[in-house]
């Protein structure tokens, strides 16, 4: 089978001389791929002329959508795809993690990007900041999508994850993507791209795929275009010197193998619980995927006691793991990608040997189950021992890709910090300890090395999502010999794909970019309450000034009764006297409550429920006496999905600040509100109700501004 | 007088041949430096053992004191800095900028430092991710400090601030630095240097300085350390590619000069106030530090047909300007930096004139007042025309860094935009209208090319900070020739020289790591009531499970009375009953007010108030008959400065939640209470109370698990 690419809207297949593919199992060709003769820059220019502005168009809720219709898409073809996999060598067990992993983290940013980011196609970032005493000037932060192109490089191991992790978030903040596999593994990247354009889901010019060489690409990118690639150290060194990446400061995410530990803590001794977690984690890593995973554990760490009954306990273990042709039953590990990766691993083995002793495996201990050893792909299980880590110092710098692993002693936890660090930088790294003082000391110990830390005891474990699972959730990516990038970690692995931008302006300028009200910007007013008016006949800025209300003795003396709170500042006169309070003060809780019963409108209407709020401040103490008012102001809206048989609805948040009788600011907070749409999301009307006239909107509380119409 | 080199704890005189340095004004010698002699190797050394951990000790809180208290002892000595600055060609005003600047940036980090950051050694980042369904497994971010050196490699034009900015942050995170000024101007950042080691307020190794060359200072990075450059592109493209850096992945930050755009709105007629306040800032930044800002702008960006009105407007203004010594009374603009710069200026001026017309000053037009023109640095003030700046793009590739500005004509708004990208990325652009709409537009036209952008009409104007200032609220930074780089931005630019790490593990465990409560840690009591307790008598995880209370109809019914909210889902049964709800619901600030009835302890204590409230969800109806009962947990503590007069306290965060009759949440939220301490921040008993026998404090509520002392 000749593998097409995807360039410009079209599969095309590559001229000159093709690189073979070889089934890992049985060492047949399964599939030929080139790339040559492909416009690279043309594809480039595609990508930031078709793709870009066709993404950018949609907000990051439609993009969430589009993402979610993907992974359904690709869910329903996933047993095909399984199929395609099994010539990478991979068990069924591996199978789940490339695959399912990839169409899982599909699922989890299109679940984030609806709940996380706004239906806006750009991001708000952090507060508003004061810039001025008089509240005129303010700034804040956006992010914005490059209008570039992503270039995705991907590495043999995950064909299918390490294409869907990264367009997961590409896509997600509007930015078009190159997807170029590995080429050893991209038989299977290309059927699951294959299936993502018969989808017809994602807009034309944002996904494009290069199987073999990416030739000049990198010559043609700009500063506007990002680079993510994972692989080894050497390629990601030269691929970041390329010429126009220096020049023209191109973003490069780099995530590279490197040299996990994991370590059993001092407290856990052999029949506890910890010691078993903890020899099934490390025999586990290395046979999963055949041991070819860049978070693969490849130091152990053991208390120097325990040293003899760990390596006793793995050689048990990875006894017990049949290795051969994970079709036929029973066999837990596969071969590797290809013969150069056989022999790749058998080098660096070599290197090991010298500075190490052999304790299980090794070179001639191969036993392959229903394949052929000599035409596969296959690695022998190899455990490692090395006595004096500190002075032999090779498996802190080599890695061997495959089923090998180190086991080295420790005398002291900080020493087992100190051998942690000699990785000079990794993914991840995990500690197994009932003890929850060494579980601080070692994660605080050794983060600045590593971008994951996987602390585990017999309470965690069972839920434990494992050494060598990168998840959405965190960041995946660690510093120095891991490359010093950062991917995922939600709502940070989306913003990498964008441009932080501070704005500076006055309040209403920035509620008018932002499209959220923020205090000393324009109110607007049409003298409907405004929780009479349904999602839609919302404006952002809309206020509300209420009437006001007395605060009275009784009422504190009633709201101690019914609220059971009878605190002293509150209810005895002579501690209120001697406290940081002048005198009896109103319950914090009688203020929002009054609050509410002067901004609420009770009849039913438009609003359904109030269901929260956020960033509550009690400014200034309401004594007895004191009258109150609330200021109420549409903050911002946010549409929620439509669900069968609900009413469509979407979140307001309103901005509140109630006052005293000398317009000081007493409480502030934000109150957030389901409220009725008219319409759903495809614009169909919904049991539409008689009309609201739509108001004259103007403008008060700030003459000489221009009207701001900020919808 | 020879500068000298402050390495290993030690003032230091360079050895071989001094660079000469000159008086701006007058070109008299006023200093010489050298750095050759220096061990490189042995300061980043230093740095690593000796700074490093000595900062790493310190909690941010303290941290933050530390550059307060540096800021402070700057301040005093002000005057003798304003002096040496005068030999920079610098003005009043310019040395406000660089010497008030910088010191302002120490005061805004020292404050953030204790509001933003918690008092720990370390950050937490982000919320609780879920990674299990039981919830026995969760995530979480940390940031902690890098364990190497932030070399900081700093610009000619900003001898002072450019130096305090990046130190304010690199302390703060915990990381000694390495200062390397531009030698040029290094004669004023010594003298401020020397002060702050006279002061004696920094640990030893947290601050070492280079009056010269860097020799192979790079040479010696390591995976652990960060260098952030500000300077030209060349130089910095140049020293990002030092071998040990690309070989270690090790951070780079870098701050270029860049083709910085303003913009005249189609609104803004010449009469208008956005008209006058664009002129008034173009030929301010043209002239402020001679021009010699990396923020300054360059392309001046004008709807074609006003382009006649603003080169007269700008005649006028900049005709008013005097040139010269700036310490002869009335003289608005000093020289260059340097003879060097002057010569730069020219070559890129004479670029420029091939493709523009001149419209103001020029070669030969300067008019030198109280200094001698051939000896100081002095460059004229200088206006160009392009009438055609897609065609003849010079202005938007050639950078003459001083009073130099090119104005180009547009005619719609989508063609100023294109106008302001031609500049391939900036630091700043700016825009005056009165417009919002166009504003909307040209902020998020533009943004993805800018790192900071200001949008300035009539109301902002007068507090606005400028076109040219960075703040430390804001990010400073920009993409492509800006140099890809992001600096400040508030706690953004602290995490620059932290590492995020992930941790992973059971709720316990996380908030033995985080020193953060989390729902499913371990519960703490002693069975005294946690109101009861000093905040130094507070654990983290202490919990207090409180009685329950039946929610009644005349509850609901009084509380409506009460607090005058009679929204219909509480007291009309006929549409609750038509509602999202099944029946007549308790109000939600009910709940939360019988809560707080619950958890109260009301005699007078150390509980001083609750002053705030986070994160509230209402996450089920309570209805008339549930049952409620309140988990209160402390969740975290942050010490507060000690201010005279005032008892010390500290904030206390609680988690609260409010469960029914079938152990379901009904509401989840954070209180935010003050507490006092008994002690001052210096360990003095503070008007101490009758003691509160030392708990014996048990786990409960989690069997099985190790006792987790949290404190």
């Amino acid at each position: 089978m000749r593998l097409q690419n995807y360039a410009l809207g079209q599969w095309v297949e590559g001229t000159g001389k093709f690189t073979e593919l070889f089934h890992a199992v049985t060492g047949e060709k399964v599939a030929e791929a080139s790339s040559a003769g492909l416009d690279f820059r043309g594809m480039a220019e595609y990508a930031r002329t078709v793709g870009g502005p066709a993404l950018r168009r949609l907000t990051f809720h439609q993009r969430a959508r589009m993402l979610k219709a993907l992974a359904v898409y690709l869910t329903e073809r996933k047993t095909e795809f399984y199929k395609v996999s099994e010539a990478t060598g991979a068990t069924k067990g591996d199978h789940w993690i490339d695959i399912d992993g990839g169409i899982g983290t599909l699922f989890a940013y299109a679940s984030r990007g609806r709940r996380e980011f706004p239906d806006e196609t750009f991001y708000v970032d952090g507060p508003t900041e004061a810039l001025s005493k008089g509240g005129t000037f303010v700034g804040r932060h956006v992010c914005v999508p490059l209008e570039g192109v992503a270039v995705h490089i991907n590495a043999f191991n995950f064909p299918v994850w390490g294409m869907l992790e990264k367009l997961a978030v590409s896509l997600l903040a509007g930015v078009p993507c190159i997807v170029k596999p590995a080429t050893v593994t991209s038989f299977l990247t290309e059927s699951v791209f294959r299936a993502m354009i018969a989808s017809g889901i994602l807009p034309n010019g944002s996904v494009q795929l290069i199987c073999g060489s990416a030739g000049d690409l990198l010559d043609h990118l700009g500063m506007q275009d990002a680079v993510a690639f994972t692989g080894s150290a050497s390629t990601g060194r030269m691929l970041r010197q390329t010429e126009s990446i220096v020049e023209h400061n191109v973003r490069f995410n780099q995530e590279a193998d490197s040299l996990n530990y994991s370590m059993l803590g001092p407290d856990a001794r052999p029949g506890s619980d910890e010691f078993d977690l903890f020899v099934k984690e490390v025999a586990r890593e290395m046979t999963v995927k055949a041991g070819q995973k860049c978070t693969a554990i490849r130091r152990t760490i053991v208390p120097a006691p325990m040293v003899d009954d760990v390596i006793q306990a793995l050689r048990a273990r990875l006894g017990g793991v049949k290795v051969g042709d994970p079709r036929v039953e029973g066999v837990r590990m596969g071969p590797l990608a290809g013969r150069g990766q056989v022999g790749e691993v058998d080098r660096s083995l070599r290197a090991l040997l010298g500075a190490t002793e052999l304790v299980y495996g090794g070179p001639g201990s191969l036993d392959v189950v229903g394949a052929d050893a000599e035409r596969g792909a296959f690695f022998p299980i190899t455990l490692l021992y090395d006595d004096d880590p500190f002075e032999k110092r090779a498996p802190h710098d080599v890695e061997a890709f495959g089923p090998v692993n180190t086991v080295m002693p420790y005398d002291t936890v900080d020493e087992a910090i100190e051998l942690a660090k000699l990785g000079k930088g990794s993914l991840v790294g995990s500690l197994f300890t009932a003890d929850d003082r060494v579980a601080r000391d070692v994660a605080l110990g050794t983060a600045a090395y590593h971008g994951r830390l996987m602390l585990v005891n017999r309470h965690s474990a069972k839920e434990s999502t494992g050494h060598g699972s990168p998840l959405p959730h965190l960041v995946h990516g660690g510093p120095g010999r891991a490359g010093g990038g950062e991917e995922m970690g939600g709502v940070r692995g989306v913003l990498h794909y964008m441009q932080r931008t501070a704005i500076q302006g006055s309040p209403s300028t920035l509620a008018a970019v932002t499209r959220e009200w923020t205090k000393g910007a324009a109110e607007l007013s049409d003298r409907v309450h405004p929780f009479r008016k349904h999602f839609e006949e919302l404006a952002v800025g809309e206020t509300w000034h209420t009437h006001r209300r007395t605060v009275t003795e009784a009422d504190v003396t009633n709201f101690a009764g019914i609220s059971g709170d009878f605190f002293y500042a509150h209810v005895d006169d002579i501690a209120a006297r001697t406290s940081i309070f002048e005198r009896r003060v109103a319950h914090g809780y009688f203020v929002l409550s009054a609050a509410a019963g002067l901004f609420v409108d009770p009849a039913p209407g438009p609003v359904l429920a109030n269901y929260g709020l956020e960033g509550l401040r009690f400014v200034k103490p309401v004594y007895i006496g004191d009258t109150i008012q609330v200021r109420l102001t549409c903050k911002s809206k946010t549409a929620k999905d439509d669900r069968e048989g609900q009413v469509p609805q979407g979140v307001v948040a309103w901005d509140v600040e109630v006052t005293n009788q000398d317009a000081e600011p007493v409480a502030v907070y934000t109150v957030l509100t389901l409220v009725r749409r008219l319409y759903t999301l495809d614009g169909k009307p919904y049991d539409r109700p008689a009309a609201v006239a739509t108001p004259e909107v103007f403008v008060t509380e700030q003459p000489g501004t221009a009207p701001a119409r900020m919808t």
